[in-house]
């Protein structure tokens, strides 16, 4: 290996990166060096030579987005940030790396450093986020564009690794890219050769171009990636001009370059260097400055992105003036959609339900909702992952999202649910205002949780549309019956799991869901049909569980319902009250929510004396003894299903009248 | 479209399959016509021309595999289970499509139906299961097969819809299918252009066939699925020349072809033809039985099955006669394999600790546990996702599976969690006594916990090496740290859930995993080291719970730990004796062994009356108020965690032994 020397300005930028990882990553012990050494020089022909972005104002609209697929390399894109002038990372916290409280954690995290555009680090996920940015800015530029008036115009950028590449996901993802033809997204893939594992030759020897061009993309391979960052620059300005095909530039790469001991090894990807190593890579390198210490013609060179940047905000700020006054009503739409702002009454028209009307499925109440407020909304943008019909995910009149109709706002997930997540999160993580919802089977999440997790822990408002929510649904069978999927979900911090009993609880909780802009929804519909109770309302949905209904007095006994299971209690709690018991009933659509509210109210609900407390959900029974104790009972189903017509499996496996009857007097 | 009459036997035959599924769904009124309808020529020309197989003993172990992928056209697979004679699918049978306790649920279930090679339905899963099951092949046959006695020497077919293409799992599947040229596995993709969305141009364009060819497939187009049974047998027979690499053959098919209004739409995908188009489509392709009734020619011929079965069951026998006497020790020891018996002694070399030996990781002996039974335990195989050292998976000697190295027994997965899960539930499905095991990090369960569900389901002895399990991992960050995971995996039906809190009870652990051949187990394993109890012992952990120490007396607390939290509780308890307090410690390596006890044995151990009781898991509280109830305490982690280092974490979060006394003592 021929190392570069350190002479040139370039050289002197590029090798920046890879001592400002290598020395974070020794004074941590603890890191990933091999992809930053490795990357250095396509992160520097990407962000000195083509990225549009303002490090002063990491949030300016019409950035070009950066995600870093592969997040273990995160000191690639802290020594970026801190390079190109980003007030986020001082070299202060490059020296905190790993460290409690610091602005460098382990892996890239939107939440905690302003400039990293999308949380990585579980492969395979950023470059789904970024198909997700890049439909955000396709649907967006089509939307409010005008000619001569290039409102949204930004790329998306990623740097992904055989990790990602041999994650499923991303496939899905890159998938449905192609076939959306979007131009815009540009992948550069470090090809290394080198997983944990060792050499790719044990696992991964597909040919990764010809895959991405099956799925419809454009590819490019840059041969050298240690060395010539012209080629590389010239490769992503090639891809820039193609714009009906998403690019994938395969450049490869040696993992931990200017290592002379570890480079081309698995040794280098996740472990420091170590003292003796970082000074040979010194030698080697031809790096003469100190731990921490970047060359200030380095500094300089870098930090024209500053003054490029702001005079890029500047040049964009003009257009908006001119946008302003040439379209107001778009311009303050568009800007409406930025600030995050919901439009006035956009929920005025969801229906509310007295008992008298028709009992639904929630997830026709579902459908009912979004073509109510959908058309109020049209920051709203989603769809199914290929089960329309089912989830009734459709907003009528609301056309496909297809190469050429971008403007569409209805999103043909196909069958890719993770994909259609992590979609999902990279269109909340343009932070333009889109509220993304999909759908799928309940029992699918366990496709998706992984990038659930992230919805979540990023903090990110996707609303999750998850139909045929119990062993309701009948003859599908268990392969198609969730039973501990609502306890998954409970359990993932930061999300809120709604399961609404009727009618107005589903409009209540939409309105939860679209309010909620920095925490993701699940909402758990049924397939079958429930009666409106009278005691519901949209607005109690908000307290996540409430008194449904009441017997005078204080209860002797407590039903708790969620979903379809909540007219069973209602029924039982009529059947014990005309037997003399003072019954109450409290429907419990969202756990979180409850959990929040304060102990005054909780006692109101659920108070502490009455310990004779039956659940009734057709779940499982896992996380609920928190309200059952040692003195109640959970109907529940602790098993898998069985293929059978929904109201038989319901009544096989105890969801009846008789049985929250007889539950509720076994307590004594 | 022009139907085939059904004048010759081959028509006969293939019309008698799609007549069965149209009517059993319509009597049903619940299932998916199309795929049986556009798949029969296919399944014709495999089943009746190619399949090796007996339908008198559908467990004959050198059969070749059928895996109907596309699960919910399960009617194809009872239709051909019942034409070829498998005693398992009655004409009554049929009649009971997707009713309560048939054996013809609503997807294919292993577990219902003899014959039912996988459990499938879940998309992407039974291609996945057949890559396990092609290696579970080549394995055992470069394993046992001698010069001139191929013991072991059958295919996996497989049919898989655009569904399954679509799914990242299949896509992570086919490219390690491809590495390591399996060329015994040979998919026929139903290429009929629909999905429940309508016509895959809304989603799916890609050239599916060039991205198999990219993974390293060989491929093969037959254009008319619907009338030409001679290509499609002659592609498969060109498919089972081709000797090095999988074969996918793509069968243009129409769905719910002889339909007149409803093929070739997403009509016919997954509701029932009806009265009125059933008669039209018997009309169309010429059909003038009756319901449920197979013309006798069809019959005749399809069972000519039953003696092909017989006489290749035979002469299997045969060889496996000249084989034992030939190489009685090898016999010996597949004919163990094959009965599912351990080896005598196969854990007698597992070490036993005392306090007095270095506390290690649980990872750490889990390793050693590995590498002492590993030898002993030649059915085992494994491997890890890519995080070989992290996990600790590997067994010292044991060569990597690769092509043309198929007896080794390391599987190297690639970043492919999801297919690892799916595959190793393949090699369980082979039904030979394989025991499959794959690492790593608990947080990505959530990639795989669509696989996962399906081994607890389909009672498959699948063992789980996840390590990482904790914010004790530190510096990687909230997106490594596992928070809900044990409660996901603990909330799944017939899983066994594992945290081991020392070196015996690693021990123990693995001796459960190992012999519980009919569910899955989960190894939750720390990075970091923890001390050896003096209480602990590898026999304990069969009971799931169990007290570690006790002070005399009845306890007046009862402090709980799993894991790496063990140790804080017996430092806690060892404080709050000191003060006087009669304390107990439980450890919990598996709750859902624990719920097995009978009750004496639970009270035993948890005494009813002791209701000041602390849960000590760092993890989700999520679950465990089962055992605290509403008096006592959880110390757990109900947020994301944080990059730090792994003690740091650990403190910052409270996993400290003063909080656990400070906790204990708030109990009053």
């Amino acid at each position: 290996m021929v190392a570069a020397p350190s002479t040139s300005v370039e050289s002197l930028c590029v090798n920046s990166i890879r001592f400002l990882a290598i020395d974070a990553i020794n004074k941590s012990n603890s890191g990933h060096p091999g992809l930053p050494m490795g990357c250095a020089p396509m992160a520097f022909a990407l962000w000195d030579k083509v990225l549009k972005h303002n490090p002063k104002n990491p949030k300016w609209f019409n950035r070009d987005r950066f995600v870093l697929s592969a997040g273990h390399g995160c000191m690639l894109l802290y020594a970026l940030l801190h390079l190109t002038g980003y007030d986020s990372v001082t070299i202060e916290d490059i020296k905190q790396f790993r460290q409690w409280g610091s602005r460098t954690p382990g892996h890239p995290e939107t939440f905690e450093t302003p400039g990293v555009e999308v949380t990585t680090g579980p492969l395979g996920q950023g470059i789904s986020n970024a198909v997700g940015l890049a439909i955000a800015e396709a649907h967006l530029a089509a939307k409010f564009n005008k000619p001569g008036c290039d409102l949204v115009d930004h790329y998306t950028y990623v740097i992904m690794g055989d990790g990602c590449n041999q994650e499923g996901v991303s496939g899905e993802a890159a998938s449905l890219a192609g076939h959306l033809g979007l131009g815009k997204l540009i992948a550069l893939y470090d090809d290394n050769h080198i997983t944990i594992d060792g050499n790719t030759s044990v696992s991964f020897t597909e040919d990764v171009l010809k895959r991405y061009e099956a799925y419809g993309w454009h590819t490019i391979h840059v041969k050298d990636g240690n060395t010539d960052v012209a080629a590389i620059a010239q490769a992503i300005e090639a891809a820039k001009a193609v714009t009906d095909k998403p690019s994938l530039i395969k450049v490869t790469t040696t993992i931990g370059y200017g290592s002379p001991n570890k480079a081309n090894t698995a040794g280098v990807h996740g472990a420091a260097l170590g003292a003796e190593e970082a000074e040979l890579t010194r030698k080697a390198l031809d790096w003469s400055y100190g731990e921490f210490e970047v060359p200030q013609d380095a500094y300089d060179h870098w930090r024209q992105a500053i003054s490029r940047g702001e005079a890029l905000e500047a040049t964009w700020n003009a257009s908006l003036a001119t946008y302003r006054s040439q379209y107001p009503a778009e311009a303050a739409e568009f800007e409406r959609q930025l600030r995050g702002e919901l439009p006035q009454g956009w929920d005025a028209s969801l229906p509310s339900f007295s008992p008298e009307d028709k009992g639904l499925a929630t997830r026709m109440h579902s459908y009912n909702a979004l073509n109510a407020f959908g058309p109020n909304l049209p920051e709203l943008i989603g769809g199914s992952a290929d089960l329309t019909h089912s989830n009734l995910t459709d907003i009528k009149g609301e056309a496909s999202f297809q190469k050429g109709a971008e403007a569409n706002r209805y999103l043909h997930f196909g069958v890719r649910e993770h994909a259609m997540a992590a979609i999902m999160n990279g269109i909340a993580y343009h932070g333009s205002g889109l509220i993304p919802y999909g759908g799928t089977f309940l029992v699918f999440a366990g496709y998706m949780i992984g990038a659930m997790r992230l919805s979540a822990l990023s903090e990110l408002g996707v609303i999750y549309v998850l139909t045929h929510d119990s062993i309701g649904l009948g003859e599908d069978g268990p392969t198609h019956q969730p039973v501990e999927t609502l306890a998954n979900l409970r359990a993932i911090p930061n999300l809120l799991v709604m399961r609404p009993g009727d009618g107005n609880e589903t409009m209540g909780a939409y309105q939860v869901a679209v309010t909620n802009r920095k925490r993701p929804t699940v909402l758990a519909l049924s397939r079958q049909a429930m009666a409106n109770q009278p005691g519901s309302a949209a607005a109690h949905v908000a307290k996540g569980g409430y008194i449904l209904e009441d017997s005078n007095g204080t209860p002797e006994l407590i039903l708790i319902g969620t979903g379809t299971e909540l007219e069973l209690c209602t029924k039982a709690a009529a059947q014990l009250r005309a037997e003399g018991k003072n019954v109450r009933v409290v429907s419990m659509p969202c756990v979180e929510l409850f959990e929040e509210q304060d102990a005054a109210y909780r006692e109101s609900v659920l108070p502490a004396a009455v310990r004779k407390r039956v659940v009734v959900e057709a779940s499982s029974s896992f996380g609920w003894h928190k309200y059952t104790g040692f003195d109640g009972a959970c109907i529940s189903i602790d098993r898998f299903g069985a293929s059978a017509p929904g109201p038989v499996c319901l009544e096989k496996f105890g969801f009846t009248v008789d049985n929250v009857v007889a539950t509720a007097k076994s307590l004594g």
